[in-house]
């Protein structure tokens, strides 16, 4: 078997451990590290003190639990996030300032404290670079996940590899994300905090499953150095499809999701137009419950990028269906040209792709986003329970 | 029986016929006249025509469809839209550029004109001022409405009534929404425009059931005068409350809905504020599915909250869950104080309601909504087909 993410990168041990609904994770790597997190101004306690910790530029492990989200649980929540470091720090010999803590889970809730220093120490002495350690350490993490999210850029001379976690509440500017990528490329903090930035603004921040924004989103580099240096636009260019692999698996795995969903609006006058009509089509409930239903449904499509508060002509827009290896035209030049059988067949994958053409520029964007099911609703309508 | 909308105000008849998804209302009322439009790039072609008529400022009569909505039609969908006019108008023994017009249901199809003008002459000799009559009127505007929607608000010297359509698509800034009022107070054209813009503003642009917004929402008022004179400041106040009672309508009436959840914001910097807010909430999924599973997950709502792009101390705010007679408080001053299970009894009925203070200022803003139920799926996963 060959490695499908982190531990393809040299100088990452990792191990993961689930029992029932909790899950924790260990990483252990050493080197420069950048974070991007969630925009909501309701921050989870970890999330602060993961900026903080950030701020330094250098990482030695990262301790993540599933379950509880130890959001919404103040100044009580922070010294927990606080004691995570701890248990990480005494079990792998760290420094507890150099290690990022995540959560992920159900809000409002504090964490249960004892249940996770003893999984903590459970799995601490197990930490190692195989593809079962890779594999658990993605486990772990998972919430309504209903499979574990790798990806793997291997270039010349570096690797780079990453786990995330996603499925509900993801949204423009992230969802209950976490991203933990590593790169054995020697890259500074700060080149790597550009970098990631750019990567996460043109992926993760473009996937959409349900509109919301979650209190607890991260995703974090850290990049070990044992491969020596690299160009910085190659890398960055790697780092940016890393994250794209990671971005349409969580796209994918959206909760209750039949259906991936891409849309490229090109012909936009700047990338930011783009992409804003790009993910307001991949939220419209609409266009998911039509892509759902393998409804051609192509006026929603139009409806919802008219709505988007980007300006173009909606008499020379063209729109295309495909269902990735064929593409059939539904609007052309602002005339409607659908065949609407044809169309419907094109749907009935699991991958469903819309490309628009604004006619107002040449810049594009793509979003990626799910069909909308009744599972969902039953997901979704019975979760604190 | 009582009137219970439009032909309670002197000088108004109707009347309406539905065949199978196909239904055309007359509206005969001679007045000044306002109109508020969709605020959507892509306009259906009546959109158009009406944005024209109503710089005139007096109407004559209306002309409603429902089964198509004329939009992404081009000039053929233009000139259907006045044709439209033309058999309203020469029925009716009217100027056709005096007779509003008004399309509801599939998008990117041409109208059945035949079909119309038929029905335009069954129904032009009936129209008559009967509760029956404004029944039908109400009714045959209807999509995938489950009830009609009249309001109704009498005031010592004078009466407003209304019907509406509301159900899918409908967003903050309108949806598929058409809302047909009539006064019989004496307004000029340009205080009843600018008192209809503050009412729609007010509810039902706060409206929201699944944040999409239709090529062809019209909110229409005219003012036949009977009853002489009003003071301004009372009738703007009755003309919000007569939108408001048509909007809770249209949310209470979402696709799929089985629960109206009405959020308030309060202690907001201003107006504006609060009503983003409340609508960030309202437009959740994760809180529209949480009230459809009755799961009082108030993390849900401040987590929506906190996306809202509005300033505010997590840590100050407080926020109580109601069944409309009793008040239950979630979290008070940023302390979780929840009784979940009275809060999970508290939203066993048809309506949910949840009050924010965001102890930030003084003004406040109501926005309504509906569940998110797997009925909702199935409703629009198979729509055009």
């Amino acid at each position: 078997m060959t490695f499908r993410s982190i531990c393809a990168v040299k100088g990452v041990k990792a191990y993961g451990i689930k029992e029932g609904k909790f899950g924790l994770t260990l990483i252990r790597a050493s080197g420069t590290a950048a974070g991007v997190f969630t925009e909501n101004l309701v921050k989870a306690p970890p999330i602060e003190l993961m900026r903080k910790q950030i701020k330094k530029g250098n990482m030695e492990a990262v301790i993540a639990n599933s379950g509880c989200a130890n959001a919404y649980t103040g100044k009580r929540g922070y010294d927990d996030a606080v004691a995570m470091t701890g248990y990480a720090g005494s079990e792998l010999g760290v420094e507890p300032e150099l290690v990022g803590v995540a959560s992920t889970g159900v809000i409002g809730r504090y964490l249960d404290l004892p249940l996770i220093q003893r999984q903590c120490k459970a799995i601490a002495h197990k930490i190692d670079r195989t593809t079962e350690a890779e594999s658990f350490a993605a486990e772990a993490i998972m919430t309504t996940d209903t499979f574990p999210k790798h990806a793997l850029v291997q270039k010349e001379t570096f690797s780079i590899g990453g786990i995330t976690k996603g499925s509900g509440m993801i949204a423009p500017n992230m969802g209950t994300m976490l991203a933990f990528i590593y790169t054995d490329a020697d890259v500074g903090a700060r080149p790597l905090s550009q970098a990631l930035k750019q990567a996460t603004q043109r992926t993760f921040n473009r996937v959409v499953v349900d509109g919301d924004m979650s209190t607890n989103d991260i995703a974090l580099c850290t990049a070990t150095a044992e491969s020596g240096k690299v160009k910085y636009t190659e890398f960055s260019l790697a780092l940016e499809e890393c994250c794209r692999l990671l971005a349409r698996q969580i796209a994918a795995d959206g909760e209750g999701a039949t259906k991936l969903i891409e849309v490229t609006v090109t012909g936009a006058k700047d990338e930011e137009a783009a992409a804003k009509v790009a993910r307001t089509i991949i939220e419209s409930p609409l266009v998911k419950t039509a892509v759902y239903g393998e409804d051609p449904n192509w006026g929603r499509v139009i409806a919802a990028a008219g709505r988007a508060g980007v300006e173009f002509d909606p008499n020379a827009i063209s729109l295309w269906i495909s269902n990735g290896t064929e593409r059939y035209p539904l609007v052309r030049s602002g005339e409607i040209i659908a065949d609407l059988k044809k169309a419907k067949e094109s749907m009935h994958g699991k991958k469903v792709f819309f490309i628009l053409d604004l006619a107002a520029g040449k810049e594009e964007a793509t979003a990626w986003g799910c069909d909308l099911t009744e599972r969902y609703v039953e997901i979704n309508g019975r979760y604190t329970t």
